[in-house]
């Protein structure tokens, strides 16, 4: 039986846990205080998993490096964010591995669960464990990665029932592998023949989702300027067999909009420059940009004085019915568009407003005032907004006023009315 | 009962002039002689359409302009290639609105099928019907445009179980457009609200193909040069539930490596530069330069003398089951492999050989020599060479050789051996 420790309660690492907790000893280790005390009162920020689930699972929250030492197991589930210049950030990967170094025995099978770019993943085990330690791969510890696929928000699609990709430094690190993952994963597991397939194939699919809503947006782009619905034309384009249904909008958090840099930085140090990705990864950053053209542009057409005008923001977090602000792009927006009009309320019942409050130094309003808004920007499908209903919505706003509904949720175009 | 010409008979014009004469009485005109000759005889050197259907089908085929003279509707259906410098190459288009404006009489109904640039159809009629003949528009004469959705070598998805946009400059031209398209389209009909939506629906359909067959090839590249097979990446990130199982490839035709440029070509004279498209455009367009750094650097680890090489190349049409060899980048990718290595022989069971050695002045081979050459190249995935086999295609090379298996066809990674 083996005795796993998680390293980085987020997102990947809680559930994680909590899944592996069913069948294994688990020690569940973060560097953030607060995180491990709330977890330990069967608390998770994220609303993510139930207080009783959290109670119940009977693992070890803990911020103590010396908690790490009993187990033979590593399961790394760190953040891999970038830096300012879009660089990787590997700050916490590094920490982890270093972590790990002090207490890693003979033996030991050390995971990783980030998302990396191809390499990375024995590039670190060779510095912290063979340089460092002394150990040797495969001899003094085993070495393996799979990347985690959680979909935060997604009820439906969950660590159960996603199929898994596993990797190994030898076949002993596999079986290994696939006795603990096997154990959780019902939707089955896919072996990869080398770690660096499995590093390159998670890095690819947040960078292909990325590049078709940067497709989107450019078209968006195009067709705003002369004034063509762009979602009537995706509407029709979607009756063709094959045409894939994305949709232009904002891309934030911390997958999307940040994995595609793991491989544009990896392949720069190649001597390649990755035009494409990065030409997509170019317009997605700026789209808030192109949304406040194309609203001043239809608020001109309808008589409005930009400065004179009260918004309404309905969405925050990064997508939708998820409560995670990080890295939203929806902030960006705000701070672009506040200058010129006269006021923006932004009303999210997902988000935590304290948080809010420390991040972005925004305060948001408890609920929108009714017959009060000169422009309503529908920003995310938020299930609460829906359930609203449409009609509720644009009766925060005045008699007169426009509504942007970005990504169409309510299926009246981009400015119903 | 409508009276319908056709203008243009290639793969787009010839099977719906098939099937609408089901129902009217049709004229089938094209410019070209030798067309209109072998398919008076039911021939159709595409290979599309069997004789037996074209001879029944009643439908007068014509190169002589007055013979349009007595349809009450006319569809056109004329290539829109791109002239060397990429711009929309509009002769053919031209023409055709020239043609029909001197036959066009009261309430004519005049729709373009051909893949345009939002704005066009309408630009045309303006300028031949409008202000060359004097007519008003939904007065004088309808106008409409149903994109086509033709897809070349596809023998399941055919002109009457792929969906149709329609859209129109008035109901009433609409309303004739339903009775006519509902007739022989079985999958139902999507009608747009204007014109300009049908135009934008259809000019990204391709587009978004392009880009990501762009993705898959710039990822190529990436992995290619730290010898991660592709194949294998994309095979795991395909396990994933929202992975698109594109495939690195050479993009040629009429189609995909054409219709983004109308979409650039309007971006650029709105004062856009479509970074994100063209990015796109450009790897596709280089491909093949990445296929031969790939090819010569896999040869050169084998210990080959690039120069000495005697290579095979399966397949030159444009795409799978297909006769189609205009724009195909095969040709582009022997151009610049052959003065780097002995001798290039080139097969395709389906291809006119007459039409290569027109078109490209390359004369093709009748079948591969058994045991001869250093390399293979599997360009295309011919149903022909799937049911060679993948033993009998390795048998026409040396005991030792090079296996280069582009899309991966026979499912054995990039480089099999």
């Amino acid at each position: 039986m083996f005795k796993i420790s998680i390293i980085g309660l987020g997102y990947v690492g809680l559930p994680l846990a909590i899944e592996l907790s069913k069948f294994f000893k688990i020690v569940g280790f973060d560097v953030n205080k607060t995180r491990v005390k709330s977890l330990s009162k069967g608390l998770d920020i994220n609303n993510d998993i139930l207080p009783k689930k959290i109670n119940k699972s009977n693992i070890l929250f803990t911020n103590k490096k010396n908690d790490l030492a009993d187990s033979d197991t590593y399961i790394i589930t760190v953040p891999t964010p970038i830096l300012k210049n879009n660089n990787p950030d590997l700050f916490f990967l590094k920490k982890a591995f270093q972590d790990i170094g002090n207490f890693i025995t003979k033996k030991n099978l050390v995971i990783l669960e980030s998302t990396v770019y191809p390499g990375l993943t024995e590039e670190l085990a060779n510095k912290y464990f063979v340089k460092q330690r002394g150990l040797i791969l495969n001899k003094d510890f085993y070495l393996g990665y799979s990347p985690e696929r959680i979909n935060p928000g997604d009820k439906i699609k969950n660590i159960r029932n996603i199929k898994k990709i596993i990797s190994a430094s030898n076949n002993i690190s596999l079986k290994k592998m696939r006795i603990i993952y096997s154990k959780i994963i019902k939707a089955g597991l896919h072996e990869t023949k080398t770690i660096k397939i499995a590093e390159s194939a998670k890095v690819i699919e947040n960078a292909q989702r990325d590049i078709n809503i940067a497709f989107v947006n450019e078209v968006f782009n195009i067709f705003d300027k002369l004034n063509i619905d762009t979602h009537q034309v995706l509407k029709a384009a979607s009756t063709k067999w094959n045409f894939l249904p994305f949709k232009p909008g904002l891309v934030g958090g911390h997958c999307i909009g940040v994995d595609p840099y793991y491989l544009t930085y990896l392949s720069k140090m190649q001597g390649y420059h990755p035009d494409v990705i990065l030409a997509g990864r170019n317009i997605n950053d700026n789209m808030h940009k192109i949304i406040i053209r194309s609203f001043a542009s239809h608020a001109h057409k309808k008589k409005f004085i930009l400065k004179e005008m009260k918004v309404l923001f309905l969405g925050l977090a990064f997508k939708e019915n998820c409560s995670d602000i990080r890295n939203t792009k929806i902030y960006n927006l705000h701070k672009d568009l506040k200058h010129k009009v006269k006021k923006i309320d932004i009303f999210d019942p997902y988000v935590n407003h304290t948080e809010v409050k420390k991040i972005y130094k925004l305060k948001l309003i408890k609920s929108p005032k009714i017959k009060h808004y000169d422009a309503i920007f529908i920003l995310l499908g938020h299930k609460k907004f829906m359930s609203l209903g449409y009609n509720k919505i644009i009766n925060f706003g005045k008699k007169k006023r426009v509504v942007f509904d970005l990504k169409n949720v309510f299926n009246k175009g981009l400015f119903p009315i």
